[in-house]
């Protein structure tokens, strides 16, 4: 806007950044003008002007505090080009997961938040006083999801989920959102990888239409889904760690996160792939509804996703049989009473099924590259931080 | 299927309902079969036998059993036809919601449920024993989509919200879903009572496109929303209900149950029209972040929608000033500490703005005329029943 009465002038210097203004002015084509048009001749009304200076300086291309201070004051800091963008990212990527998995006759569903028994580990829920009896936040909707693939055959849900593990990473938070998905009559979890495969590739085309913009902000180009995605049994990844870097890991339950790391990297270079499964980890490390490969019993049919090296997606196939689930309850030491309801749909009749639940917060750090998960959430909720 | 080979219908006689099967087999047309066709000459796999039969016939025309009886055994329940499309309802109605809201420009995003301070009163949140502190439950998405006014300027968010009133009524749940938009740069309420209008029009429209066989199953229409919704004042909703009735209602500051039906069946008689809005409710009964009528400050810019004579939706115009905030807060006895980012967003500028919410099972009870809100919530959750 170019101002040349001096009185206008005078009366914008005493605004701070951030006040609201109405402007009715004269358009013209300007070249040289940053956006290519000049408004000359405004009218100016401060509709509301700010009561001080924000506590970030937002005109910067990138914002200049500590990590902490930007979480303190995320009312502001979100407003800057480059955070906005991230969200735009993630708004679009749950659109994406949306209609692709709508396109495949999934049903939309919002499952409870509170519920009556602790499922994924005991450790790690929040428990709340829900009138004057102990109640729990979920840690997942997996039983529910699984229920209501007896209804509707194939489900999705995003919402949030609630971990109480008192961990302090860049890559955990407390409170995050949960994309989830189940379906029945599958073969087996290749089934289900294959819907992901779809569903990942919905979502990068989402963000390449509709946040095209946040993708400029940020020189960003979505990592493209390959139509075949390389897959290593978990027992090979781990004779290909231990042949190519001499460690012993042929004996390791689960992998660490440095493995996780070389394994993206060995995609990379191999597959030129940013993506990875790895199949069949041990039935030992995988909770009481995870299917066994019937073939190999000691290791299970579900998966995980790595991307760029760090994990994203985890799922497979679950038990179907409520004798299944009565066995393994006593094997992993647990009191079918508390799952009652859950293991009603089993005695109902079940389809072989099996689900995927990705991380939202995880998919964007990954995508922007993001250091810290909490860069790439609205209002981070860890074991510091309940505000703002 | 016609079987005719002894020897498998002797095997399928010894099956409970909900077994599942596999069949291969040849399909005839024949007009006097259930759907048309027939399967002949069937090879029957038994891929999942059941172990009993399920608590409830499903084979029914409708479920026979007591309301409690239904909600204990949700799991196989949900399964009969007539509880399944209600919640393909839900599903069609939070998809108009979402593409209506997308195709004006509003952004989502997922909010913390977990929150530090409680927001709309004290006495009916759930509180959580977070890492040592106390923290809450959102009782709504409300000061968090404020403050998202101020990034995208048109937000909304599907999410669930939790309510600890002890009530125990067939309209209130303790936690149910919540379907919240807000939006900046409005004139005041009449803005976002129109984008409502067009929303409610749009989940409508999805709910006769994507839930066409629920609406069959149920034999149900939805209820066309009309292009303008018939609008009273407070003011005027109480002096008609005052002459037509004769009641002495004049000075009340909210409208009771009794006077929405009334309301609701004037709407019908005098406009044919299942919704009415009643705006400018007294400042007196909302809450703090309320806009006031600038002609007449002891009402409200607020809506309330009434569906067939039931609160459907609420909604209107929030405060945007910082020093109104500062004001409201003290009027009403409240510390802005607990609130301080909230205030935040107001000190460094926010538009004239405002948003509603909808209550999806309400919304559902209400198209399906469920007498109780727990008919149309899969998993409902009140002061008796947390799970299954």
């Amino acid at each position: 806007m170019v101002v040349e009465d001096p009185a206008v002038s005078r009366r914008l210097d005493g605004l701070h950044r951030e006040s609201l203004l109405s402007i009715d002015g004269i358009v013209q084509a300007n070249p040289h003008a940053p956006g290519g048009v000049e408004v000359h001749d405004a009218a100016i009304e401060v509709v509301v002007p700010t009561t001080g200076s924000p506590a970030l300086d937002l005109s910067r291309p990138t914002l200049r505090a500590s990590p902490s201070f930007v979480l303190d004051h995320a009312p502001v800091a979100l407003r800057h080009p480059r955070l906005r963008a991230r969200f735009e990212i993630a708004s679009a990527s749950m659109f994406g997961f949306r209609t692709t998995l709508r396109s495949l006759d999934f049903a939309e569903v919002q499952m409870p938040k509170i519920v009556s028994a602790a499922t994924e580990s005991g450790a790690s829920v929040f428990s709340i006083d829900y009138f004057g009896r102990q109640a729990y936040l979920a840690q997942s909707p997996q039983l529910y999801k699984q229920i209501m693939v007896g209804v509707f055959e194939r489900v999705f849900e995003i919402g949030p989920v609630f971990r109480a593990e008192p961990h302090d990473t860049p890559r955990h938070l407390n409170e995050y959102v949960s994309m989830d998905a189940e379906m029945g009559f599958i073969a087996d979890h290749f089934t289900i990888m294959d819907i992901l495969t779809r569903v990942l590739g919905g979502m990068v085309e989402a963000i390449r239409k509709d946040a095209a913009t946040s993708l400029a902000v940020l020189d960003l180009s979505p990592p493209d889904i390959p139509a075949t995605v390389p897959t290593l049994h978990f027992s090979e990844a781990l004779e290909l760690i231990s042949r190519e870097t001499g460690e012993r890991v042929q004996d390791e339950m689960d992998l660490a996160p440095i493995h996780e790391r070389w394994l993206g990297r060995w995609a990379q270079a191999t597959h030129g792939s940013d993506y990875l499964f790895v199949v069949g980890y041990p039935m030992a490390r995988r909770p009481f509804y995870t299917h066994p490969d019937p073939a190999r019993p000691r290791y299970s049919n579900s998966f995980d996703l790595l991307f760029r090296g760090t994990e994203l997606v985890s799922g497979g196939q679950r038990l179907h049989r409520y004798e299944d689930y009565i066995s393994a309850l006593r094997t992993g030491g647990l009191s079918p009473d508390p799952v009652a309801g859950y293991l009603e749909a089993f005695q109902c009749g079940m389809p072989p099924h099996g689900g995927s639940a990705i991380g939202l917060e995880r998919w964007v750090a990954s995508l922007v590259s993001a250091s810290n998960i909490r860069e790439v959430t609205l209002f981070p909720r860890d074991r510091q931080r309940v505000s703002p």
